[in-house]
């Protein structure tokens, strides 16, 4: 399947590697920045995001939009979910209708709570659209380590189908039909993986850390099934299994703040010295917004919400949710 | 509630520790090795299993089973779960008729696959059974860090009475009413915790690790299902909580030798450098024949048998599982 793939980050990249194992497939790589994407043309090797990491010779990288999608009969969204909407409406008079969609895209977005989908289609129209989602740092895979994702589709034979051309030898895919709660376990995990940072910052251990990712999980499900996913997903790729990459690898953005915030420093200090808000603080307010109004049940990312935004301190956050009233499970 | 606990290892220890923390009760801590028991007592500190740890002065230390268990409303049983029958068997004229009992044992009887309540049950008689799961290294909960617990019993009220007499500033306890399941998945999670140290031996990366513990708890999940367990116990503290601990935690003896299979150390070699058997090890022979018996997927499981017991390499168990057939979430 000829595929052009849509944003030259780190996913993108490892995405178009992926796809070009198999050959006599045309693989596009389109990037918004010409400076960049003609380094990585140059060089054949993304050097700022994928370093180390030999992209093939048949690899097409371009900054062209119509020499992206020419001939290709299925696009891979890797674009990150800030710059979403306004990269598409900008491309889509250029993506042939009816072009089934990859989203590779974590997170929601911050002023309407869209999922990444729902955008791909309010930008440039109906088609079949597949979430790939699951634990995935590209830096692993790209080096040929072994990831387990899951590719999630209300049409599950075009999951089926995604499955079988994304596979290799060490990237396996399950399928899922549940992209709601796929796409929202995506964007909720970046608020659990805060409150991993804290527990770190706040020199907490093991113990601590395996408790918040049990009990966020079931935060996590609570809000997935408020808003009409699947229970089920939370217990997958999609959900505890990215969920725990996400808080105990040293190298996240979310956890990197928790941890900030858990050592006492200030959101705002925090963020002056970082080159962009990470992701899970806006999708904070997202979610305190919405679980007070549909009164969902979530202490933690309640109280992620008071210490980011209320100058609650962090150990009196962690203090309460040990002081709450026990429950049943 | 004055309470006898029995076995003065770290989780024992531990137990005694906090339950002095309220006033006023008499909390004895019994210890089968009366040299061992002694030198604790003396010190006021555990040093081989809980060093740096001091013990209250009201603590009663002793290997007098009459002593320990004289006057108590309760007994917290501590001791391996290799040694429990034996144990039990030997105590059990001295022990209170309907006394009931808090289990913070986690592992199965090799030679009949028994959960430790059954033991219990069957040496001592009839009475009250409570277990206390989820993820706590002793070390961590004795410094004072927080751990969150499940106390599960088919009698709920016990249950909760055991969640109000355990519950401290860090140490707080859901209830549940799922013994089976809670008990199982404390025994299995060793067997997957071999697996992921052969993935650490591998050299492989978060992903991989992730999705290995994902994959493991569907694996448990079908199990304990088929043993009469409850699924949703397994997205818990006993179930996934303490799955993600036993598997990330660098010092657990499990995760230890499927590290060095995966380095390529045969199970022999292993074993003659260690003091005792991983409990794991054993656990899976249990496993891997009541999954047989009983028809019971499990991919995962079944690869880290064939690497302990019939010769195959780690790497070729892992490219195995990673090319089978993928499947629907």
């Amino acid at each position: 399947m000829n595929t052009a793939v849509l944003g030259a980050g780190a996913m993108g990249t490892l995405c178009s590697l992926i796809l070009c194992n198999r050959p006599g497939r045309r693989v596009t790589l389109w990037g918004h920045r010409k400076s960049n994407v003609d380094d990585i043309a140059l060089r054949r090797e993304n050097r700022r995001l994928l370093p180390g990491v030999p992209l093939p010779e048949a690899l097409v990288v371009t900054s062209e939009i119509d020499e992206a999608v020419r001939d290709v009969e299925c696009l891979v969204v890797a674009i990150p979910s800030a710059y979403l909407r306004e990269t598409l409406r900008d491309l889509a008079a250029r993506i042939p209708a009816n072009l089934p969609v990859v989203s590779v895209i974590k997170g929601i977005e911050n002023s309407t709570f869209r999922r990444p989908s729902e955008i791909v289609l309010e930008t440039i129209g109906p088609r079949p659209v597949v979430v790939l989602s699951g634990p995935c740092h590209a830096e692993e895979a790209a080096r040929g380590l072994p990831a387990t994702l899951v590719a999630a589709s209300s049409d599950l034979p075009w999951a089926e189908r995604v499955r079988d051309e994304f596979s290799t030898e060490s990237f396996r895919i399950y399928t899922n039909t549940d992209i709601v709660g796929v796409e929202l376990a995506g964007a909720l995990k970046n608020v659990m993986a805060i409150a991993a940072g804290i527990c770190d910052g706040l020199g907490y251990g093991d113990n601590a850390k395996s408790a918040l990712i049990t009990r966020g999980l079931v935060e996590m499900t609570r809000f997935v099934v408020a808003l009409g996913g699947d229970a089920a997903t939370l217990a997958g790729l999609a959900g505890v299994g990215d969920l725990i990459t996400t808080c105990i690898s040293p190298h996240g953005r979310n956890r990197h703040v928790g941890q900030r915030l858990g050592q006492g420093e200030s959101l705002a200090a925090i963020t002056a010295s970082m080159s962009s808000v990470a992701e899970g603080v806006t999708t904070c307010g997202g979610v305190h917004a919405i679980a007070a109004a549909k009164g969902i049940r979530m202490p933690i990312a309640n109280e992620v919400y008071e210490v980011l935004f209320n100058g609650k301190a962090a150990a009196d956050a962690a203090r309460d949710l040990m002081h709450r009233p026990a429950g049943h499970e």
